[in-house]
């Protein structure tokens, strides 16, 4: 059933909108996070502006990490594969950038995300959001597929008033200008800020500062 | 006698199922496991997408490591390499990663794969299992071959009320939705799930992190 | 609002002017730096002479790091990403160099940068700075987009009087040959040049050199 | 006298049977094992098959090696280098595979290959041995360079029966199935297995942990 | 004013010369080192030989370092960046090797290169000068440009006579075949050399032999 | 006088020679030796089978390393690089080994090879040497050279009865069937074999076991 709604709450699963010359689609993104040593991975068949859009999404979260809640040196001990399924579609474009942060954030953190949520949009470093194109028949592809919230770019607000009830109807659509109101809306609780040193006094190994005072447990 | 059911279960050996112009017929996939860093290696003149469903195989069960009683430090110490005979013959498509999932929980673990089991169906990082292509062409290697089991993907389940009983007759077919489902009826014994816990009091060093304290053996 | 002016001024932020078929137009860049091991990222659909260009800004910033008051050893210690938005439209050419420099320049001291300045011209490993093409489009951009104050390449100031009034009037324009000039007119203050000595009679590790005795925190 | 039978019996040096156009002959195969680092070299314009089936041996080798009297540390202090003269010739297929694991068993043990014998055959990962092309060339090259033995693949044995007694009459034939009897046969004297743990109660260093004493143990 | 004649001697800047469809003309070339760690780094839309040019020579500098007073360990603990402006202007051929020499050793040395010498000239690892094509033209840019001075290769001597008085009248033109003749007339003072001696008899860690000792300080 | 017999015997510089449509000519390859970490760097415009012949060599010299009096650790503490001048001109074909292999030995032990001596022949990692194409044409331009000594192929040997005395006249014609006979012909002193014990006594890290126990300096 993929490219269906997911059944429930899951971290690191987020529910992105395609657009392709069939129309629209729920497009399924998964992330995982494993013991590791910073790399990051990312399958599907991407082409390089997606792939681009994975590495400014990741750099977005890891420059604001301690905003999330998540100690930086946890990125040099992990490894995180984003995947799109289905392999032997081939996707390009930057407007699941923002579907791509949140899944990063939701495994880094340990939080899941709104299995009712849909996303569309471009990410900045800064995590601002850039409109994009095929805005009805995703939110056609949403309203079909059983989607509750989608969360559209604050620049496509304007191309609402051009989409007929009948799709618009059933669905809460919230226009976004930030990151930060995209982690507000998709998952089930908010991150919680920490304060972060980075402590000099120790003396500290050339590739292992990061490691030093952290406190992270696997079960 | 390549592409002929295995005579007895080993590790790492398992049989999935290819759809060529010509029809179907049994893949053996090998894997095997080395003292190493952590390097994995996949060769059999494979093409991208093949490549990929090995590494989004690989992902999930590194990322569910303790679910197959796996430590995870196992992982950066050891190397493995993946190979699909016959190297003249080039292979594409997702459709073997559940296949390739359950060679790499096999090397792991040692638990070897039953010979007299095929399977076919493309794998998530989260363990999902997607639909796949000409199934009948499939499930008649698989009868030709001498298979007694095949595992096919839930979604695909649809697909065998239009195959004729003269091919499904002899063969126990279970749709199957998780990897989960898949590891219980290609293994011949089940993996014991372990409990880890990532020690920080220990001074770590960064690069052997997930070296410190554990106690594996490898028999 | 991509490609309009920003509203207020930002650390790593700064807007240079884009000359295509159709015009001028604003060009936002975006620096983050990040707790890391000396790694570059440049991502936005960059074509190899702009991805030369944030080369060779990083290493007039790095060679001059002093004169900014940044510690040599924290380009080790940090990852920097570079990325122009938006993802689908390539973009090349050298003429954003002095605006990648500002950038780094501005991640690195964590001076923000005036939003109401623009800027373009090649930049040299020394920091000279080079002239461009399409001066006219560019300024037309500036003008529309809101800027108050646009840096151009001492050699492009000859071409300032083919421009009719009606563009440069608003404008305070101003031409400059090195970057020390365009430090000075783009970030909201001036960095302090630092006095640094390598320390040779501590006991240094080979890959350790540069971190001893830093002093950084990040919140 | 490249192509030609070797004159005595030599560590490294073994005798492939190669086929084109123009019909079988002798290919004579190098392996050299220097101090190093794990790294393998392949040259001798090798194709990308070719390449794999170095691979696909050197991991056979890696996952057997005490059952070689190969001590795994020795990996990852060695380097290997297989070369196929002649340089100007392209080089691909996967039916020397055999040939690359025996003179990778050879240089590791120092045990010398027989110089009389030739052998074809593609390996799997357990080493396992695969059907090849050309059998009836490859003889008629084996018998005019002087070989008495020659190894071929079980699975090619029955069509040794089209073949004429003038080929075959001065040729020692054995079909081989598994690796272990290609050893047996081509080496001067068999390897001794031995006994191998992995020490896991000292202290072990991240990179270090299979040099130290050793501390694997793999039955 | 990139492509004219330098206004001051400065460190690691050196006008070459090059030689194209419309003539010949002053091609600055720029060096800068940072902290770092060994890396070279080549940017300008350089093609490969032109590349190979500067590898080469920086391989005949670090094998002759002690004659111009580097110490070694230098190398390592440095990165240099080697960039020939303007970015968008593609660039190939071995006929500024002695130029990419000249900077190199002016960077390491510190030692600025006089601003009213040019140069051409393809360089050899042993600091040889082979001879270069364009002679008439590239001279006919430094007397344009206000070059006092022009090393050219010694076996292009003998094409002066076919090059007008008008051209060659007010320059000062060097034929030279060692790069010792080129330093000696390019730099503003004479590099000294050194004696150095590996120390062995302190214990050494595989990667930090020449960190030790050493007694570099950057201000 | 790039292409001319060199003046005197130099460490590294060896005289190949190469055929090409316009005939044969000297080939001056370059060899230096720098301190490093096992680098080997090649240069020339070497087309792929040219780089596969120096890195056969390579290999032939680390694996015979004592019987060249060169201690094996040695490998691990320099950088190689190989150049062949020309850079504008491509060079390809493996004839050109067995001249790699004398210039890597040269370097390595500081031995220098006889100015008046030229060599053609491909290499294998044995140090066998196999024929070449082009005879004739290459001891042409090796007489017009001034070139006293040519090493050939032994297999080549039968060609010689072709070539007119007017050619051969003058050259003293070896034909070598292994890399001994070359260096004994080419260097200026033969090498003295060394005994090498690696110790395996004293606890060694992973990538430091060469590291102990040499005694190397370089003035
Ligand atoms: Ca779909
Ligand atoms: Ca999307
Ligand atoms: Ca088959
Ligand atoms: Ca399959
Ligand atoms: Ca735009
Ligand atoms: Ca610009
Ligand atoms: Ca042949
Ligand atoms: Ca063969
Ligand atoms: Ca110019
Ligand atoms: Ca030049
Ligand atoms: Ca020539
Ligand atoms: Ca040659």
């Amino acid at each position: 059933r993929y490219g269906e709604i997911e059944s429930d709450d899951q971290v690191g699963v987020v529910t992105g909108l395609a657009w392709t010359d069939v129309g629209g689609e729920l497009l399924t993104i998964e992330g995982v996070m494993m013991p590791g040593k910073g790399r990051m991975t990312v399958t599907g068949n991407l082409r390089d502006v997606m792939k681009e859009s994975i590495s400014a999404a990741a750099s977005y979260v890891r420059s604001r990490a301690i905003n999330f809640g998540i100690e930086p040196p946890l990125f040099e001990r992990r490894d995180i594969h984003v995947h799109v399924p289905e392999g032997a579609t081939p996707k390009d474009g930057p407007s699941a950038g923002v579907a791509m942060a949140t899944t990063i954030v939701s495994v880094l953190t340990g939080i899941p995300i709104r299995h009712d949520v849909a996303m569309t949009g471009e990410i900045t470093l800064r995590g601002r959001i850039l409109p994009i194109g095929g805005l009805k028949e995703k939110l056609l592809a949403a309203a079909r597929g059983g989607i509750k919230t989608v969360l559209i770019p604050e620049d496509n607000a304007k191309d609402l008033t051009e989409i007929s009830d009948a799709i618009k109807g059933g669905l809460n659509i919230i226009p976004v200008a930030r990151m930060d109101e995209v982690i507000a809306n998709a998952l089930v609780r908010a991150p919680k800020a920490i304060v972060w040193e980075e402590d000099t006094k120790l003396p500290v190994k050339a590739d292992g500062a990061e490691e030093a005072g952290s406190g992270l447990t696997a079960h």
